[in-house]
């Protein structure tokens, strides 16, 4: 980090010096990935100046890795010449994650300038639905015809390779449906006379243009592949998914679901780059929400206001049983929707999940409650003297059992019912929760309280 | 999933039926990862008869996928010769990740089988510390001499690379020190007669040995690349991990971070292998060490009983507040954690994220202040008949501003400080800070209310 702070101080101090050949120099031994953030923290004005130092190819490849922001000041800085030979240069897939944050006017700006055929793509790419397959694909693969020998496939991907993203898996079709992958690996330990068909393999894993791509990134990770062949109805191949895109992938959606989890509308921004506004308006509504949802805790606790002016001492431990409650159910909740989003627990597990969870919850609520009752007669009433009654000390503690039993259920059975109804299970965790166990944590303490209080 | 059942349910039929030529002919279709899932349902004596149906190749494959309690069955059931047939099979990094999870006696067998070469590369790979690049990497790598020509290179990758689990990239070596990569890519676009030194890349991205994987997961990320090579203090490349390698460690790492948020500790076992003893000792500590942090709000609420009889309407609005609190403060420390994670926010920009979160808690806390006020006055006055006086209401609402402020400066300034002193951030989140909060919003609460209730 140090190193990078250095680093863009020298190229600053270049900058002002107009020492452009020495700020070249530097870039160039760089990798594309390290370079593009430090473009993020020059002044407007010497962006454009800066990225017209790289070298061509390293130029458009730096241009991927950077802020849409910069991009876009970056292509209203260019001539149609520069901006086309930038498009030209990158990966389709990449073009059409610049061109879905850009503004209409460079969105028109890029298309005119790519070729028909590439246009007639991106169009098509851009027409997927968000999170489905079909959009994060790129249909540069080397496809192959089963009849060709090894020799000949390798004359092919030598002479079309330059311009796919992988060519290490091909893909095998025939009238377009796709019949077989063969790797690269496979050629180079095939002998030259041997035919794709023989060598290919014909049990292809591949996934529909519309699938979701969290199921995507479990594709993946379960087989273990580099490449991801997507199809279309008739199982013809419209394009792949490479593993770099994946890796990707699987981050936004764990962080995506991170974020509902604690009650955020998730976004695809960075945070440090996120206006207060619109940080606001992903928390606001959740908190407006959950506040009038305990409009209820308020009611209960407003209908026992007997009771609890007869045993005040009962009030002081309603945060101790809700937020023991939250926590219970929070940590049985979350183990459940972190399973289901990586597949380890699926919808026909619910009667394995339900009574694992009632077991565990039997115990842990056995263990709180006797240390709970401990508690209260050590620490409450002989170290701070709280004069708790015997009594008040067995309603706490059975509250405390039946609270944690019926958050860990509460916590368990949500998720799951949730994704049944095909809503997403991450939006069940801690705070809705949290509101539905302090509800059932009062009424549970009261009713216990007025039995055996005798209130 | 349906289709799952029904192929489990024909190989048990199948199987009981003692027609294990047609089960070969179902698994050899198929893919060694969606055959594996099918071993841990059969029944414990029917495991060994179906693996020993399967293939050679395609069966070790499928005990890589294994869980290891189904791994340390069969190798007891398996003769020196199938084991020492299975293991050959396997990559290294596989063997090393099976021999981690066998008790002492199976680890034995293990070596005693490999070859001396193997066996000391095991050795050493078990040596490295947990969570280390060493721990993943794979010592199974092509390694080129840069005076090769091409053609040299391929004949040494057509020799070598049925061994390697990558040919893609190869690494250049002198002395063992690695001074660059090149690309099967690259080879096959060149020119037979060019020596490597000419086309290799010598800007080489690697990762030191005793990396944290964590890191070696954003280095992929970063800079989307296949395999990266691992050195020593010297340079001198000891492996290489592989990009699929990688995907579980992503996945692994954020669940162990979501686990952490919600106070559990994260175990490597998947939820419904782990027995209910040991889901219970990850989740009680946590649930004991914050039931009893609650004294404190008890202590609190007791020390200002007087008020609460005085004023008894206000009790009712302690879940209400706790848990905006509590929500407020866990969003902000949430998108925290997550951006330290996925290494969006650096410790260094602890002015930054401050800053934006005291402006966005300033916002909050205004618009929860008014919603709760009018709140108060339709629902709970106009509609339930609360009764809830104008001056508590006003202390209500002053109340929930600040409670907003302050959770979400503790919740966004905690974590970054866990980071500072070397702990781990996750585990300031939500039930930690909500204790906190706890405190701080009854603390604030009864100070508003004894000022504005002249108590």
């Amino acid at each position: 980090m140090e190193e990078k702070e250095m680093l863009l101080e020298e190229i600053i101090s270049l900058v002002e010096q107009r020492k452009l050949g020495k700020i070249k120099e530097i870039l160039s031994e760089m990798n594309e990935a390290d370079i593009a953030p430090l473009f993020e923290e020059l002044e407007e004005k010497d962006i454009p100046v800066i990225y017209r130092v790289l070298p061509k190819d390293l130029a458009s490849e730096v241009f991927a890795y950077m802020e849409s922001e910069t991009q876009e000041l970056l292509i209203k800085s260019f001539s149609d010449t520069e901006l086309k030979q930038v498009i030209d240069n990158l990966w389709l897939d990449d073009t059409v994650d610049i061109i879905e944050e850009m503004p209409a006017n460079v969105v028109a700006r890029i298309l005119k300038t790519a070729s028909p055929t590439v246009r007639k793509q991106i169009n098509e790419l851009l027409n997927y639905p968000e999170d489905s397959a079909g959009s994060i694909m790129t249909v540069e693969y080397v496809s192959l015809n089963k009849d060709l020998t090894v020799a000949e496939a390798f004359k092919k991907i030598r002479h079309e390779g330059v311009d796919k993203e992988t060519v290490y898996t091909c893909y095998v079709t025939e009238k377009r449906r796709l019949i077989g992958t063969v790797s690269v690996r496979d050629l180079l330990i095939a002998s030259e006379e041997q035919q794709v068909s023989e060598i290919m393999e014909t049990n292809v894993i591949s996934v529909h243009v519309n699938e979701d791509i969290e199921n995507v990134g479990r594709t993946f990770s379960k087989y273990d592949i580099m490449a991801l062949p997507v199809v279309d109805n008739d199982d013809r191949i419209v394009g792949i998914i490479t593993v770099d895109d994946i890796i990707d992938v699987i981050e936004e959606e764990a962080t995506e679901d991170i974020e509902k989890m604690a009650a955020i509308t998730p976004t695809d921004k960075p945070y440090l780059k996120t206006d207060v506004f619109s940080i606001l308006l992903t928390r606001i509504p959740w908190l407006l929400l959950l506040m009038i949802s305990a409009t209820l805790t308020g009611g209960i606790i407003t209908s026992f206001e007997d009771a609890l002016t007869a045993f005040p001492a009962l009030v002081a431990f309603i945060p101790m049983l809700m937020g023991t409650g939250g926590n219970a159910g929070g940590q049985a909740s979350v183990t459940v929707i972190r399973g289901l989003a990586i597949g380890e627990v699926e919808l026909r597990d619910v009667f394995r999940v339900l009574w694992k969870e009632i077991r565990v919850s039997v115990l842990c609520g056995v263990v709180l409650s006797v240390a709970g009752f401990v508690k209260i007669l050590l620490i409450d009433n002989l170290l701070l003297n709280a004069g708790v009654s015997m009594r008040e000390a067995v309603v706490v503690s059975i509250t405390l059992a039946l609270t944690v039993f019926f958050s860990k259920v509460i916590g368990c059975t949500l998720p799951i019912l949730a994704k049944k109804l095909g809503l997403d299970p991450a939006v069940m965790a801690s705070p809705f929760i949290t509101t539905l166990v302090d509800v059932v944590t009062l009424v549970i303490y009261f009713i216990v309280a007025s039995k055996i209080l005798t209130i």
